[in-house]
């Protein structure tokens, strides 16, 4: 299964990074950020790629999904500080910060960054000369040029342009788990980027519409953050209906993105499953009906606001 | 000349990084955070090590020098945070934090990680079987396990040694400067170690020292950090003058250690012009005095109290 080899890498690259002889809170806080995880989907990505690529340098596969679930988890200590989200909660326990305190979580987010890009230097892969590749995937990941910390720090700015944004702060992540995945295993990382660059932006369409459509216990995170914060939202700006045919959209453009591989038909079931787990049934139904007018009169006065 | 190679390999990094894509106000701090620099003293003691070695792949070691001041930088940026020194200054000008906000030092912080191991996996080697090595003695300065993210995190917990404490906050990136030196010109690290071992020491001590005895105007930060946030230091707990004498053993130690290699003499030379820079003759005539009674009644309460 790929959730307990992932799970399996995590433990082991935590393990090798003698955290024993660190500080003990940071060591706790580390472990907290990155265990119990979320979806891991990142990390799945990437091994399902690497996987539909032959998966040749397994070592190598392993430290790229591994790497990039922890910037995950160091993007998303970062972003509950207090100067940022000032989150409470993050999957349904305390944030990093509510639990150790904002040093620690500057801290454990930083050396959550250092521990991601040593996890792929020093992976030691049987195809080495692909190891400055897979760094290279990582950097513009996560850089302050196209990656996480530009996307994030976009939202400092006064102006900031809703595909741009997504792209860098949400896509640059899944795109390098398609790039990075096909790259370890040998494949040409250009091939997959249209796979990643449309999941990562139905990722964010979907939170998105789950923001405005669940509430703080759906969610396991405050909701209406965006609101709050002020941030670009595609249910916002295409009302809801609008952005789940959006949503849609995406996904079709990603499963026909998906290069000839041995592999392609196990991915394509994947990507489908993954639009499900994402926006299921029972939200679809009911952005339809709201659509319709069946719902707006019961509809809670927020969600109708949000989707002005 | 030393700085000047250093100023040049750090622009090109910072252009390589594709920062004129980036947001405004993330390029703006991220720059303000390297330029004008400070010493510069590791990537100096890096590239003296180098060239007393020979420095055969220059590109590595001008990456590896780079790589360990942008760290430093980062260090520098997340230190002065609200919730560690709340410090608005720092090298004479307004700290990131007080010129950007606290959400683009904390985001420029993280891009100077990545931009770090980004300078050193990209730098293109002419010996590509160094670079693991480089970005493993990097990642030990930097790391949560024993580098400067556990040195600062030592400072959360209740009790924390002073060794340890000054080992890790700013000895793990004079040790990385003498190996990582030593490394990117094919030279064996662990020679290396002893010399950057005693000069962050002594770099930390003469520091307790000068923040006893200087006042911001000549510091260029706020005086007396140490004891406004309770840190450990060598002036505190030895006196003045037991922390003048270790500062003097310390450079002992550190010119003995210097390795047989054709550099040597012009190393020894320059790690005596460093001590002497870092606690200038007037400093040392001042706790001379102090200590022989001749300015108690004189110096400022603070002074004796600091060297209780």
């Amino acid at each position: 299964m790929l959730t307990q080899r992932i799970e399996r890498a995590l433990e082991a690259t935590l393990q090798r990074s003698a955290l024993s002889s660190s500080p003990p809170r940071l060591t706790r806080a580390i472990r907290h950020a990155v265990f119990p995880g979320g979806a891991r989907i990142r990390p799945q990505l990437c091994l399902a790629v690497a996987m539909a690529c032959g998966d040749d340098d397994p070592h190598l596969s392993d430290a790229m999904a591994v790497s990039l679930e922890l910037i995950h988890c160091a993007s998303l200590v970062h972003d509950d500080l207090p100067c940022f989200d000032n989150a409470a909660l993050r999957r349904g326990q305390p944030s990093v910060h509510a639990a150790f305190g904002e040093r620690i979580a500057v801290l454990a987010g930083d050396g959550l960054i250092v521990m991601s890009f040593a996890a792929l230097a020093g992976s030691r892969p049987k195809h080495a000369e692909r190891l400055a590749d897979a760094i290279g995937i990582l950097e513009q990941a996560v850089g302050p040029a196209r990656g996480i910390v530009a996307g994030q720090a976009w939202e400092c700015e006064p102006k900031a342009d809703l595909v741009t944004y997504q792209r860098e702060k949400t896509g640059s992540l899944f795109t390098a788990a398609t790039a990075g995945g096909a790259a370890s295993s040998g494949a040409d990382p250009r091939s997959w980027l249209g796979l990643g660059d449309a999941l990562g932006e139905a990722y964010q369409v979907a939170d998105d519409i789950r923001d405005v459509l669940l509430d703080v216990q759906a969610l396991g995170k405050p909701s209406h953050q965006d609101e709050t914060h002020d941030r670009p939202s595609a249910a916002r700006e295409l009302g809801l209906e609008g952005a789940l045919n959006h949503f849609n959209g995406l996904i079709t453009r990603a499963v026909g993105s998906i290069p000839s591989c041995r592999g392609a038909l196990r991915l394509r079931g994947m990507v489908l499953a993954e639009a499900k787990r994402l926006l299921p049934d029972e939200c679809v139904s009911v952005v339809r009906q709201m659509s319709s007018g069946a719902l707006v009169s019961g509809s809670p006065s927020r969600v109708g606001a949000s989707n002005a």
